[in-house]
């Protein structure tokens, strides 16, 4: 089975995590059939944390796991802390595929939709 | 003459504060006539920190200025960091029109962005 599971920082502010949690619901609205599971996880400071998404997914059947980092930047979370933590999953589970796809920031429609938002102001 | 502000978090990483600046300039690219003037701040980290930007494109004769935060969540940063440096902003220009948009993060296409950018894996 294929699952998705998009990463945010996670956040003190429970309304902010919450926000993951709508977001989540609305990818799974607007997908067709890409994936069977799509999940969310947080990097810190809320939980599911990565690896515990990781692990109850595989329980539920998972084969092959894109992990999406919502992020804007590639800092130091995206370059450096995604892939060791996927390294630790990639031991826990050889039999699983893991990919890891780009940041948020780095779609090529933000400036569309930066200039959509500024004019509604 | 009316002026965008894309405002991001800032970061010790200086690749990220980078790709703002790339950002902005796509912006400018991107965008038609609805700004004379398109500029990129900081709101911690680096610089320049959102004041400094403001009090320079008033100099160069901005009049109405939109605020873009490029931040995903609601957390305090937009709801309570954000508008106390616009009340500063206000108090010190009180000439000029300050306008806050809504975040990044709150686009109703981000859905459709995260499967595209996930699919390219």
């Amino acid at each position: 089975m294929n699952a998705l599971i998009i990463l945010a920082h996670g956040s003190r502010r429970q309304e902010s995590n919450e926000e993951i949690v709508v977001l989540t619901r609305d990818v799974k609205n607007y997908s067709s059939d890409e994936y069977d599971i799509i999940e969310y996880a947080y990097l810190e400071l809320a939980e599911p944390n990565l690896l515990q998404c990781i692990d109850n997914i595989i329980i539920d059947g998972a084969s092959s796991i894109t992990i999406f980092p919502y992020f804007l930047n590639s800092g130091n979370h995206v370059t450096r802390d995604i892939p060791a933590i996927i390294e630790t999953a990639t031991a826990r589970h050889p039999d699983c595929q893991f990919d890891v796809s780009t940041f948020i920031g780095n779609h090529k429609d933000m400036p569309k939709l930066i200039l959509e938002l500024a004019s509604l102001k």
